[in-house]
């Protein structure tokens, strides 16, 4: 049964892979799995249609089988259960990965993201410019725990699994001139991941949608 | 082997049970299994003991055998796992009940914590009030489609889980009054969860502690 995911028919991103449909693109590639993109409008990701899928409206889904689930993460995790080659199979090795799935989401996005709207929503309020100094204090301070952490390993614990796909696809929202820079080797983890194949071949499968989606509108 | 897990020596949660301990403890108890806690002043969570077993020096952690971990979701998810009683048995209602984890952690909190940090850490800044109305917005808009999914039913998806279980934690953090009220279902959904038992013995808990910490504090 072919898995089937929705990602946007125009993404924001213009082609940079940084769409939440990327992470699980990219998991699908790494374990070799074929798949079927359906493309949505942004009228379309709020019809009751789309939200009886997705309560909140958003990109991605994904039907397997009869399964219908929302959320990367846990589509992320439902693609590194049901195939090897993102997680480990020792147990502990295995929670450990789980757990760098969880961080990518819980503790180092979340910061990531709040910059990220700060500029999208609120970029024109007389208070951006002295907030961005807030924010950016913030996003340093994860990013310095995470590369102490880090250290000069490849990846977060042993192997690449599903918490190094989720952590780099969190690390690439960020400006790299920046932010990420300053730390040299959390710049190169990022770089390595992204010279994955499948890494390649699944940004090179969304900006072809971002390639056609400009050309549509002419 | 008895798992152990780290809480605040003293949360500033003043016993209210929103700190992150208290997830990990209620699915301990859902499930049954004795732990111990052991407890953290906020200058022993940044030593580099701890940064040993939690990189951006937080609570909880976890040891479970030779295993630890952190970050409260994975913690949560590794309890679920590994007995019986927070994750269905059939496979595609478990991998819902994991998304529903996912949406707590990863769609959900975010802009309630977004909401919190403009109060401890921007409430004497000019722009307060004025973001705060942005900020409500974001966190209605996120309840709205949530009450619309729940509708009538009493847990997420089916038999109370994981998911219900962390995404009851996250609307917890929620001042209720201003918020959480315009959502009857949603209301009701957190009440009817902090009836269970296992919530109950959890949260007496952590309210123990929290009181014997006003007493050290003479």
């Amino acid at each position: 049964m072919t898995i089937t995911i929705t990602a946007f028919e125009a993404s924001p991103d213009r082609g940079r892979g940084l769409a939440r449909d990327m992470p699980v693109r990219w998991a699908l590639e790494e374990v070799g799995q074929p798949s079927k993109v359906r493309l949505l409008s942004f009228a379309a990701m709020k019809q009751p249609e789309h939200l009886a899928h997705h309560p909140f409206g958003q990109i991605p889904t994904m039907e397997d089988g009869a399964l219908r689930l929302f959320e990367s993460g846990a589509i992320v995790f439902h693609i590194a259960e049901r195939h090897p080659g993102l997680l480990p199979v020792d147990l502990d090795a295995r929670a450990r990965a789980i757990g760098w799935m969880f961080a990518a989401l819980s503790t180092v996005e979340p910061v990531i993201v709040e910059r990220e709207t700060a500029f999208l929503l609120e970029g024109d309020k007389p208070w951006h410019a002295d907030r961005l100094l807030l924010l950016d204090a913030r996003v340093r301070d994860r990013l310095s725990r995470l590369a102490d952490r880090l250290a000069n390993a490849d990846w977060l614990d042993g192997a690449f699994s599903a918490g190094d796909l989720l952590m780099v696809s969190v690390l690439r929202r960020l400006d790299r001139a920046a932010l990420l820079d300053a730390y040299s080797n959390l710049f190169a983890y990022v770089e390595r991941a992204e010279k994955r194949p499948a890494f390649k071949r699944a940004f090179d499968d969304q900006h072809a949608v971002y390639l056609q989606s400009r050309r549509a509108a002419g």
